[in-house]
């Protein structure tokens, strides 16, 4: 059996081996070419077949998604050598699992027969996922060679934003009606053959295809087979529709720890189905293009992306850092006549300015954690706030004074400190207020908190945090 | 039918309705108190009892999961009221819901019996979740109450760490012996009477509880009932041990797509299963710790904390950003001199160390995540470091030669802009390389380098970008 502490291992394993094969066939194209001489062409291709055909032997062994993680790891040049190796029918399975960014170098590589053919060894529900990165004149091509079914329904899942039900449910649905027995639904099942994945429900459908509630592999398998479907399902199943947004469902799911749900349209009519590897594959991809976002990397970056793709996907991010830190900048220039005198203020701004920024992105994580998770309303601000600036004046109050204490030993003044100290209290108590301001104002104005807070509630304290200590220094030092 | 798009507003409608009935709870209590008169002692307790016995009912009418958001959701002394009215049987189920830090403040107000019968109530493996939050005594009294079985099991649960497999299986396993027939299995599951949630397959063992094969539903239902458990079940199913580290077990799932999966012990026998919503769970919660350790909070905070318990929360972190932040204050005290003579310096060497705490933050981000998935080891190391290089250097030419035009025009000083743009460019040279060596580091350490790398990569651009370019200051200005 397969053991689950080899996965990581046996995954890695390949990986090497892979890699082994790709070196040995290297060096003997290196060879040849350093050699300068009349290519030994028979020995030479010999040794390049053997090695490519080993190479081959080990790719077919392994899992699509294993596949997909050995070409995320390799570089641009190595990954096309193994991506010519995998035998064409596996290509559409593999093109599924890979990252988006690896998946646009793969298919920049393919001509259109190849696409095609990959295409269409794909469900709908698949190919819907992989159309975007289509091109135009492939995807046409690819819509015709459907039948009118299954082009409905990826015209329709394409209809949806990505972050729709309807984008990731999939149609693998086993329908029943409501009036036969259980021992003819074990019949008609038996007759199938075959069951979908994840399947731990069948649909109840009456003629119209609209839900009428769903029955359970549970029940079926324990309930008496004499008993009609309509007796024995369930008619309180948590459904969706297209247009639900997924991160609802995804909770939906983790609350009432589902495998499947049906999803309907307008009319109650069944359409397709959402499967927890769709949400899970769903959850992973958000949290990541969060904790991306949160770095100021506008979308997942391919390992081996070229410099060019890789400074265009961080250049938003690093332009409005450079804004937000040039402002700060222009705050302490507008004090250089008080630096001059008191020179020890230089040193010291940058600790008001960046424990403020750390406590601030402390609040905001807090916050935002919240708000997504929907604990936070007009209720209980009131509280949020109290809290919060209770930690800061603490915080301030504690660490401002041990600094404070620092200042007047390194530079010997008094008034030092207590700027200081003040500074860094105030500096705290405005990143509480902006810390829990800046997250609710985003969402009331319909943005995602999570984005953008973070480089706010540093700029906010940046600048603030020179202004408050330079402006107390001025009027009380100079 | 529950339809998902409802699940938020409704869940929100909840929450409001119980905030409003707590709301005619206070103003009763308020107007007794108030008017300082003999309390109206009758009138008072009837209205009372009438608004408690409608919370109690809409509390009644929710999922546990539902209560458990609306406990989060609640400041303290409003989270016990509700925590009193809710039945006592449905204590354990709401416990294992709510999150560790409210979980504390709810086991902070029961009582030892109060405890023991929520606990009571709770399969062996959900116990085991509760346990470390349980006072000493009633967790021994517990174990007492136990049948032999469900204490060797609690225990063994208790002996494995948080992240390991045997931490997060649960014991509803259902066993067939290989040598029946389909129908017998069928006949069998009909007198069981009920399916452990979850079920999608039935685990084959022999005599000795090893695990022989799974029997997936799917196959159970389709295939004749005359054949063999044997000929029919799947003998390479993805097993776990105990000991397996769950972050391996839930790609494993993720990867394969699993719905549950036998656990085995080192003789390979059956003690227990994985199932998806654990390991929904277990993502769920791994990301989210990512997320706070990454903001500097310890662990989860619940947000209606006290002030005390907040701060404890978020002090190591400020701690550790203080210290940095007063070794970055020193390297700029070295250059006081220089700044007395170019006050200049001071208005710009806070964007030169902030840009390049960002980038180096950007490049380890992409680092720590290529090594959460495995994707990066000696083979691919010198392509990373000359894409991030050559990123940074870009980055350098371009923003520095930016800023240090802006710096000229600011100051009238060509030296000066040539100075910013060389600092820039150095300074996100060693943002590269350090965003790139401190995660690989840790790793190498053996530490989780999703955890201090961005403080450390922050210290090292922060001091180092003073550092740079003062140094270069002092040589070419000064």
């Amino acid at each position: 059996m397969a053991e689950a502490e080899q996965y990581k291992e046996s995954l890695q394993e390949s990986l090497q081996q892979v890699i082994h094969l790709l070196n040995k066939h290297k060096l003997v194209e290196d060879l040849v070419h350093k050699q300068d001489m009349p290519r030994h062409a028979l020995v030479e291709s010999l040794v390049h077949k053997q090695n490519l055909a080993e190479l081959q032997k080990k790719l077919e062994s392994l899992h699509p998604a294993d596949v997909a993680y050995i070409l995320e790891s390799l570089p641009l040049g190595q990954r096309l050598i193994v991506w010519d190796l995998v035998k064409a029918e596996r290509d559409g399975e593999i093109l599924l699992e890979v990252s988006d960014a690896v998946r646009q170098t793969l298919i920049a590589e393919m001509d259109s027969e190849e696409l095609l053919a990959a295409a269409e060894q794909l469900d709908t529900d698949e190919i819907a996922d992989l159309a975007p990165d289509l091109p135009k004149d492939v995807f046409q091509e690819l819509l015709e060679s459907l039948d009118s079914q299954n082009r409905e329904r990826l015209q329709s899942a394409l209809s949806y934003p990505e972050d729709a039900v309807g984008a990731l449910m999939d149609f693998d649905i086993v329908t029943i009606r409501e009036d036969i027995s259980l021992d003819v639904v074990l019949r008609y099942l038996r007759r199938l053959g075959k069951l979908p994945n994840h399947t731990d429900k069948l649909f109840v459908v009456d003629r119209d295809d609209a839900l009428r509630g769903v029955l359970p592999l549970k029940r079926l398998l324990v309930q008496d087979p004499e008993s009609t479907v309509a007796s024995v399902m369930s008619d309180d199943a948590v459904i969706f529709h297209c247009e639900d947004k997924a991160s609802e469902a995804s909770s939906a799911f983790e609350r009432y720890d589902l495998v499947t749900a049906p999803v309907v349209d307008a009319n109650n009519k069944l359409v397709g189905r959402l499967t927890v590897d769709a949400v899970m594959d769903f959850i992973r991809e958000e949290s990541e293009s969060e904790m991306l976002s949160m770095a100021g990397l506008k979308e997942e970056e391919d390992l081996f992306a070229s410099v060019w793709k890789s400074v265009q996907n961080r250049w938003t991010w690093l332009s409005i850092n450079l804004v937000t830190a040039f402002v700060a900048s222009r705050v302490i220039g507008l004090f250089e006549g008080s630096i001059e005198k008191v020179v020890a203020l230089a040193a010291l701004m940058p600790i008001v300015a960046g424990i403020g920024g750390n406590s601030g992105n402390q609040t905001t994580t807090m916050i935002v954690r919240g708000l997504a998770l929907g604990q936070i309303s007009a209720h209980n601000m009131k509280n949020l706030f109290y809290k919060e600036l209770g930690v800061s004046l603490l915080n301030g109050l504690v660490w401002g004074g041990v600094l404070g204490l620092v200042a007047y030993l390194l530079y010997h003044n008094v008034m030092l400190g207590l700027v200081m100290m003040a500074a860094m209290t105030l500096n705290l108590l405005l990143a509480a207020v902006m810390g829990v301001a800046i997250p609710l104002v985003m969402t009331r104005a319909g943005r995602d908190p999570a984005v953008g807070s973070s480089v706010m509630i540093t700029a906010v304290t940046d600048s603030g945090g020179f202004f408050i200590f330079l402006g107390l220094a001025t009027i009380f030092l100079i």
